[in-house]
């Protein structure tokens, strides 16, 4: 017995949601065919509408309302400061923080040779002519701590040497509220390297 | 720094996906900005058309191609045994099982009073009609072993009492492929009562 034509599609387009398999793009599925009528159309209509009025910043690739992108400007932000950053959801993450009040790049992904990700895929070239172009002090690398993200950081520590700017990358230690017991040897190596004065 | 409108909206309208909360609503819909804009439309129409091409069968409410439905033909299923079910996905799970070739009948949830889910929203007066009507010899009810579910399978069980059919419910014990060390007391203690001879 097979699902209906609509159902299955609709199984099928679920699965394209990251971390989403079969068995929960089923489950998605039958709960959808039970919402009203309207909610459907709304979700099938907020979907297609997602990225029309998306703007991405032509200088630091994150998302803007407008053509002028706010991160940008240098009479809000410090222009001594840039922080590297793999997607555009990063830049909200830092954005939360409050901490910081520098520029962005946005590189959009992370060195990868399974995904065939190579440095063509990325903004390097805009990023060193921006670097060039301001009038910097400090590079920061705001990126993962995984295969890729150390890949990519190597890579952009390499590539941005030329360019005689100074680097940083974001520090490793426990996570706040985190136990000892729980954390692994190489993170607990790093943070003992990384200790500070108290 | 807020979420731009259109993002702020699907992420709201993702949380509605069972089991989705703000994080992954978040992480998906930052996966969808990246998609093209054809696969967003693709996606759009065939949530927006779900339900338009699938009916429900008046008579056991499962799920039905036509207006005929292929499970309640007397003569490709055998009209004896009826087996109840919560939602129109466990016909299509017990159906993939290819052990019963009985009639089904899909309550539409199961009771519930946290949700709100009285006897007056699922389909027991209709039940009740099919059972009169048809020449069963056995109604099974195929229904969660959950509070909801027992509670659901102790309140049919009283309802048909007066109609005298003989009514069953589906095995108790281990899981296949499980070991002993991972299952529950109850469950254990279930499975003892229930043993076969082997």
């Amino acid at each position: 017995m097979h699902y209906p034509d609509s159902l299955e599609k609709l199984i099928q387009i679920l699965k394209k949601l990251p971390g989403i398999g079969h068995k929960s793009a089923e489950r998605f599925a039958f709960q959808m065919i039970t919402w009203p009528e309207t909610i459907l159309t709304e979700m099938g209509e907020i979907i297609k509408n997602a990225k029309k009025n998306l703007n991405f910043c032509a200088e630091c690739g994150a998302l803007s309302d407008f053509n002028l992108c706010s991160l940008c400007d240098p009479t809000q932000r410090e222009i001594k400061q840039m922080c590297i950053v793999a997607t555009v959801k990063d830049v909200f993450l830092i954005e939360k923080t409050r901490q910081y009040h520098g520029l962005y790049h946005v590189l959009g992904g992370l060195l990868s040779p399974i995904t065939g990700c190579t440095p063509d895929f990325l903004s390097i070239i805009s990023l060193k002519n921006r670097i060039k172009k301001l009038p910097l002090e400090e590079v920061i690398l705001a990126i993962d701590s995984t295969l890729e993200g150390d890949a990519t950081a190597l890579f952009l520590k390499k590539e941005l040497k030329e360019l005689g700017i100074q680097t940083s990358r974001l520090a490793l230690g426990l996570p706040m509220g985190s136990s000892l017991d729980y954390i692994d040897g190489g993170t607990l190596a790093t943070a003992f390297t990384g200790r500070s004065t108290w």
